[in-house]
């Protein structure tokens, strides 16, 4: 199969290292990500939430074009007029946009194009380094800076939204083979059991949360401010495809009582049956993920479940999901005293599926693995203000219906993740790497 | 036109007046609210969200069957046991029920049918007073309770859904014809100016909120508990129609930047122009409303607003909904302080459309004319627990993609509405008696 | 269950006879056909194809209203000039009209101010047949000619559409209880055997179809043409329950090449596996109609199929649907000869369901138990030409999409019947009293 | 762009050229006619009726694949088993297919792929051919007959199909440049005026309709017939641009009584205000087509109507449009005396769009430019019988709810079209390179 990797011509400038590193390294990441895939598979768009893979790579782009470029360049002239119109997402202050649903028919421009874009404004960014004084690059360092947190994100979701797109093709394409000697045991055996669940106890009070702003955040993470919490306990790990399983055998899909209202329509509208990926075959049950069709691995983490699933496995084992608040605190307290035997799963481990949870003490699998649902719906944080201009629309407007997440997942890069970090879903979002962890009062 | 006011019988037998005093009451109002209607009116569904005024009729009494006398009815037989299904709401642990957005084609059981069911549950409600002992009584006492809370919501809902019945009508049908003299006064000259808005701060901090339980109150209110809240500062008075209409001819409806995305997509995709009732004449802006079609009261609070557009106008408006949180807290602030010149605009003063506020100091209009759309989303308390048994599906499943409302409206009945009450509507619901106070932040 | 037969006063006035009595006698039948229903029913509309009684009962006093005393009434009022638009069907050039899926939403004007309008209508009718003299009449006679006929296919459509309606109520109400002895034998016995099924061979050749107009027919059945035929066969009489049922059992609904493309389709997105009204329970199929839940008649013809079925059935049977042309020719060559031992059961008869063939000679069934379809879409006869003024909205515009169906059914009233009739439905619609008869061409 | 042109190798084997030559050269030409087509065009599909280019050439080899090496070659292997699934269009006796709306997401198999698969069939077939004896061969003679001219259906939906991809995409791309110079010339001007319409006069009779079978045809088009036509006239030209803009700009989309009651429903509902390509532009009217977006040519003929469009076109000028066989007889009778001074607007002439009619006498423009609409529904002739087998699904299941189209268009190929030639499509479908010729009856 034809890939694109060949087409990237090799960035030969002189680039002012210290201003740009991380920019370039993040571009670069968008690059390495694509390889695997074709030309062909880099135009899909199978479903209206999920944006083809070359769209992601010309948004991108476009956000630097319009935040940066046009805001600093002298004489600014767009690479192309209605690259305007096509690459904006959805911010109205902008201008128009191509309907979202609509990104899969955009077979011109062609990916060499959208290359040559990216190329593009790469090399006027760094002219605009070399050009800029200290003081001026202060001002574009911060949207440049931004601009590099919103790629990390479109990274993410061309994960998501290639394997939803894969997940729609009958011969079952497989974005990566297996890359460590690990991921071929699947330990689903009956005699292979999980970490023991045991929950940590946390004694709540008036408790900070949100982000203190040294270093970069998005603005949905600030003001940082006082909440008060009820003592609570959570989970010290996640929720196994094993556990998962179990539910399903019991019935869970079948039981009015586990679900939310608004869930229990969902899942009979849609006849839901089980977690997106599940299939169940004759050689027994199986999930499609990055690395292909394979076997259930029972231990690792539940994956791909949408708000309504994972409230209701919450309901039926008697627990709830944390709050956002309850989340982020423990995970504050943990920061120091907890030491993984193993880093996190996150993008750079490079697994592109979840893992069985390693022994240890504390709260493990925070970070990786799965964003975890959290029980807060998505809304400002008190004194939370809209900045000013086009990234005002960056969050502040998608802040109704949807429900927080925390944690990040096996393809969320580390650099990206934070523990004020919110990410935000409607609560029949699945395609997402999501699942849960439980939490409990204390009575 | 006939109504079915004829048709009821008068209530003869010997009751236990103090036993079932607020059961009688709240059962004859449903019996009274209907008067106006014609056997023909009592079976419209315009829309799936709305059912016939003849189903509410039908089903609170289905609920005084199922959730009491089947409970502790002797020898219980149903009334009629298909009735079981055709007026089951939506509790599932009690079995099936008839399609929501089908109720409207039950031209069987009639109107007269469903009276006689009526008074055949009051009749075994009585009876089932007077054979209970004390102890029994106690038990029961509160699903009666409960059973009369509910019937209450169904009398708001039986005025949203015939108004929205009626809206459909290009006959414009009234309910009622205007009962106090004021109400012909419309007050829409330019020389008359509404109350100045002004708001009152709030030192916040950590506070309580929830019900504590001492009278009936639902499930959703408690448990009673901390949260910690920033000084902030909250209008006196609600938002008028005349206000709104500058909203609207600043351009509010066609301006991006005001609405939150899911708000913008759904006045696109509806052609929102204006609320829901609002008519654009040759001789001005009138409203419909229970009183049939009238000119714009510019001073009345404004009425049937969405979420989407009650935040929109806060945005416009350069303010912000309060959150649930604040507003309960203020309203228990000044309960003591507040002497209100005339009595809140409650189901009782039989105005039916909302009314310009009066004169005076404080928080005006906490409680009636409009439900007051609060920015907080409907979660379960900490520390709520989902009752066990059917009255366990009341609330708790609808806890998503809702949001709360405070405070009662013009057809919430005076002694149904509380501080700690939590209504909830999704944020594109319009055909409730809804509108907005405006709060702020402190700097 | 209150009815309307009360209220509708008997129609004292001294009426030129001979001028209108059609008029008198189809119009009482509209009302002696309510007579069953209580006002609840008259209002129901249960999907956007039917309409609730007490509209038909009003469209159809609108079309003289609109048609005839407009045009002929010196000083003419409407009754109420909303009633143009509220009962106008689908007439641009009369103006606008209600929305076709809302009219179940109009409980206001009442039943009883409809009856008024009846009365009002009729007693006008009457005045301008007292006051034109017998050249004005002449002209005006064909109008009320065609009202009588508009309002007798709406009398057909009262019943369908009320079978319908009633048959979305768990309750399964009986419009009538059966009227003649013979209907309280169910011969579905499997002792009990249909007349032996045979095919009549005719000639074809080149034949004359369409209405010569001597009397009233519709514009769609002119002008009289030669139509050039095949040698072909036609089936003695209609396919029976029994014989669709042995189709249902040997997989019809599950087997695609039985079926037309658009067919399939339509039974695979609408899982349907029967015929609309049939239902099977523990002791056997049953079917709804308009006598209530009954028994399933095996020798009674099927009734109530959609194109598609009747369709599926043909080929599974391994013969055709006859072409309209051959439906009519051989009807036409059959007219002298055809004696039934039985009359025709149409509305006359007040069965209301079909019934089993009597046992004879030559074609059987052709007029009356089900509108039969046939294989040819409804176009316009060579020639065709559509009338002036609104009444030529009535035929023309609709020649698309839909197939002739012939004979009348057992709710056609027999004066309105005719071997030319054309009446037409889109291939799904299955809510009609329309069934089939084979034919197979000559080798 | 890349293009797939060098990736097809030469085909050097040695086929056994008269029983294949025909094969060779139509396979031929569905590689170069996607030689301006980018890998990234080839997979796209903008709605369900259209099919993405690499679909188009699957299927076509499929058909071979299945029909013919299937039956008849010894120890067959499907070239990949999953191939059977995914490129079988809809022959439910085949197996299952693919979901016809997700051929878009099929980004594996590759172009590349497809184009090895496509080698590799015709390498069979060649193989089968030189193995075959006269006898066998032939049999499998036919069924090669049929796939090709299957493949030249679809290489008109590939046509069809890219058009309206490519329509979808703001950047307005051109499949093509113009090819001959008179192109060049857009004879817009108002001193410009078409030839004359005149209408030449046919007295009918009984006449024969359909293919004598003496050379290829689809089964759909058998057995001919008699048929009795009424005398009528027939325009002898298409109708053009010009002649349609008047239509709309005498209101036509705006005035109801011109068209049918669904083409009226169609049109506003989807809003539909001019034909599907054209657009308004500050320098006047243009229309976007296979060469890009070009000034609108108002004599040459109106392309890409629906049926509705055209018979309401038609019903504006007082006529009407023909039925099938009226058409076809009227060209039956002009094949010997019709001399054009141009040979017909088909594939060959390359020109992709339509053309001015040239001066001449008789019927003109009969075939080529445009598929003319007819009023005849798409039903079976008389005694038509559908083949047995899986190409029994070929046409057979289609005839319902479509309407009759003749004579082929300019990017139909020459040794295609045929005087009986039966096209169809619903009439609704405005994608087609579809306009209408005028017919008249004689009073």
């Amino acid at each position: 199969m034809a890939t694109i990797a060949s087409k990237v011509a090799p960035n030969t400038q002189a680039f002012s290292a210290s201003r740009l590193e991380r920019f370039d390294r993040v571009r670069q990441f968008s690059l390495d990500q694509v390889t695997p895939l074709s030309v062909e598979d880099m135009g899909l768009q199978a479903m209206a939430n999920v944006s083809p893979p070359k769209w992601h790579l010309a948004h991108t782009s476009w956000f630097f074009e319009t935040m940066v470029l046009e805001a600093f360049e002298p004489d600014f002239e767009p690479f192309n007029p209605l690259f305007r119109h096509l690459f904006n997402s959805y911010y109205e202050t902008v201008g128009t946009f191509h309907r979202r649903d609509q990104r899969g028919l955009l077979s011109r421009p062609s990916v060499a194009e959208i290359l040559d874009y990216r190329a593009n404004i790469e090399q006027r960014l760094h002219q605009l380094s070399n050009n800029s004084d200290d003081q001026t690059w202060a001002e574009i360092a911060d949207l440049v800076m931004l601009g590099t947190h919103h790629e990390q994100q479109h990274q993410e979701l061309l994960f998501t939204d290639t394997l939803y797109n894969f997940s729609q093709n009958p011969m079952n394409p497989a974005y990566a083979s297996p890359t460590t000697p690990s991921l071929g045991h699947i330990p689903n055996k009956s005699t292979d059991q999980p970490l023991a669940l045991n929950y940590l106890r946390f004694d709540g009070g008036l408790q900070f949360i949100g982000n203190s702003n040294e270093q970069f955040c998005f603005d949905n993470e600030t003001p940082r401010h006082q909440s008060f919490l009820q003592p609570f306990r959570l989970a010290n790990r996640l929720i196994t495809n094993g556990e998962y399983l179990t539910f399903i055998e019991a019935g869970g899909y079948q039981t009015a009582k586990h679900w939310l209202s608004d869930g229990w329509a969902t899942i009979q509208n849609n006849n839901w049956l089980r977690p997106i990926y599940w299939q169940r075959s004759d050689s027994g049950w199986q999930q499609f993920g990055l690395l292909g069709l394979r076997p259930l691995n029972l231990l690792a983490p539940v994956c791909h479940l949408s708000y309504f699933e994972a409230d209701a496995y919450a309901r039926w084992a008697g627990k709830r999901l944390p709050s956002e608040a309850e989340w982020e605190h423990a995970a504050e307290s943990q920061s120091a005293a907890n030491s993984h035997s193993r880093p996190a799963n996150l993008a750079e481990s490079n697994q592109l599926i979840t893992v069985p949870c390693d022994h240890g003490e504390g709260l493990l699998q925070l970070y990786g693995d799965v964003w975890e649902w959290t029980a807060s719906p998505y809304s400002p944080y008190p004194g939370f203000k809209i900045p000013a201009g086009p990234v005002g629309e960056y969050n502040g407007k998608f802040m109704c219906n949807q429900l927080v997440l925390k944690g990040g997942s096996c393809v969320t890069p580390a650099d990206h993740i934070r523990t004020s970090y919110r990410n935000f879903f409607p609560a029949d979002a699945r395609w997402q790497f999501s699942g849960l962890r439980l939490a409990d009062g204390i009575d």
